[in-house]
């Protein structure tokens, strides 16, 4: 295949991403558990057994605000995009493969989130996510191939810093969790902040 | 992000959150159970268990409706989006993460109908969609920075008025759980055709 | 809500409406049941285990060509729409319900297929659907209302009554389970070909 | 139905066929079990429930690069498509069946990947799937009825002989199944770069 600069195409592809997106993360609702309580004693035993669902929760709506976040970056920057190739699309299309393995992750740190190799899965998935597309990116901008001319040369520079910064914070969690496990978690809240410094420009 | 006002951009974020609307209302349906019976008891056992699962259905036609007004409403008021920010992109991200929870919401209450604990969680949802909605709007028609600038000024006033009375509403409803529980749901009632004058304008 | 003859707007709501019958159509794999045998006795049992899926998989073949069939009919009668109103929005929705449901009614007849309830709930689903498309279709060319006024009037008529045929044989299956359960399901394969020939005019 | 050469449904009906790729393809998540173990045994035994899950995570990638390529294909093909009728949009729904069911086959693949009569539902299933999309591409360039005519007699021609090349793959799998299990599956590692080549044209 080569190059392509169809805009028909290009809004084809970023609809079939903007679809797998919204799909991920309307299915990280089924990483919730319904308690199973017989109904003579839901009354007494159900508030204790959704108060146990916390952690499911916790892991759901960061999931959720990651998922947000590479969307709402994808959506910024590729809104530039003017033409792609196979690279492309294949780069594109394995970073929605981690995007599609999130709800995998959530739902194991939703039940296990005290053990190690759980919290270094989950900071895996997120990030191969930041990896391919801090990767997605630099292939993009690359000589300025596939996007738009009149994005200027500070912004694209920036850009590219900024998105390699996401997959790193998660590299630096993995190494976290062989000491202490919380301080792993921690670090993320510090990826946050930065999406959406990222997102800024 | 600066604003955006381009055309295809908006349209993609509509339809994003279209796809997750779409999403969530179809995945409701995982909240009604298979009974699970022996082949050789279907015959005498499977009418009993069907009729057990009244509860479960009911919540999904509420639930049904809910989420099918939200996206009519959705529908009707951003069609008069003009542009967009980064505070609109998030309001809205939040305003849809609570329709995906939506399905847990429904799964919980067609299960355990009789606990208030699960009456208050329902609520909660629905107050959580109707205040994040009302937000949404207010925060886009705030001195009509995002939206048409055709849309006449007794329009905005009128359905931002409307637009707080879902989330009161669900509001009492929780209030109302801690005296006597149907009266609870009854309230819901109040909401659906308030819901629909509120479409109308 | 008054009358919208929005281009973009209608295309919106047709485009939810797809997604809604996209999701349903692939949701319908999660009825087709995972065999649940130990490792070691995999070789011997499995084969007969998936054979004992077929009705699942007859059942899933069946719901697939029904919400396909739709599809194409939905396709083919409001790509001459030309405005929507709240009633129409509101019927199609209903509509969408029922497709949406059919998950479940497929997942319950795989299971149960020789059990006359199931068959009925199956029949009454497709019933549902049947009459609201019908309906949705009465109201969008009553008068040409919301309809392309190229349309002939002899095409009209033609569909409008073909339309209404669907709903007529699911009622007609309903009351045949009462004599002879299998006699219930041949009705559905002269339900097929007629769709077919309603899509052609 | 006659055919239809109006661009915005040949892009509707693109769109919902693309949105099925994309439900299929984030769907396949599921297909991969969260291992159940009891709180206090999981800091001990979840790492090795999580190696067990090898095959699944296998399954899972085949399948999404499989799901992905055809829709590559699909995208890449029929963006070349001026006009549909009936027959296209049947033969276009019934692959996509294929497509909707290889989360199923995944699962069965990643829970039974020793057992003969698994790997033949799997390739069985990539077989129609690779059937089916050459069948549609044969019938839409037949005496280039339904493709614009700018593409060149050569590249149909190439384009024809590389799209029956997968399911003879297939079908070829499905014998080497009997002599050789593992040997079945190396077969598939030929498939994928021949879809790339295929894809190049």
């Amino acid at each position: 295949m080569e190059e392509n600069d169809n805009a028909r195409d290009i809004d084809r592809m970023l609809q079939f991403s903007d679809a797998i997106f919204a799909f991920a993360i309307t299915l990280l609702v089924v990483t919730i558990d319904i308690p199973k309580i017989p109904p003579e004693l839901a009354d007494k035993q159900l508030q204790g057994a959704l108060l146990g669902l916390w952690p499911q929760f916790e892991s759901y709506l960061i999931s959720f605000i990651v998922i947000g976040s590479f969307w709402v970056a994808h959506h910024q920057r590729f809104r530039h995009l003017r033409r792609y190739d196979r690279i492309f699309i294949w780069l594109n299309l394995f970073c929605l493969m981690f995007i599609s393995l999130l709800p995998f992750s959530t739902n194991l740190m939703g039940d296990y989130n005290a053990v190690q190799i759980v919290t270094i899965i989950y900071s895996l998935n997120m990030f191969f996510i930041g990896l391919l597309f801090s990767l997605l990116w630099w292939y993009a901008t690359y000589k300025r191939r596939l996007i738009d001319e009149h994005l200027s040369k500070e912004r694209i520079t920036e850009s590219r810093r900024l998105s390699i910064a996401i997959p790193i914070i998660f590299a630096i969690s993995i190494g976290l969790s062989f000491f202490y496990l919380p301080l792993a978690r921690y670090v993320w809240l510090l990826a946050l902040p930065l999406v959406f410094f990222l997102l800024r420009k």
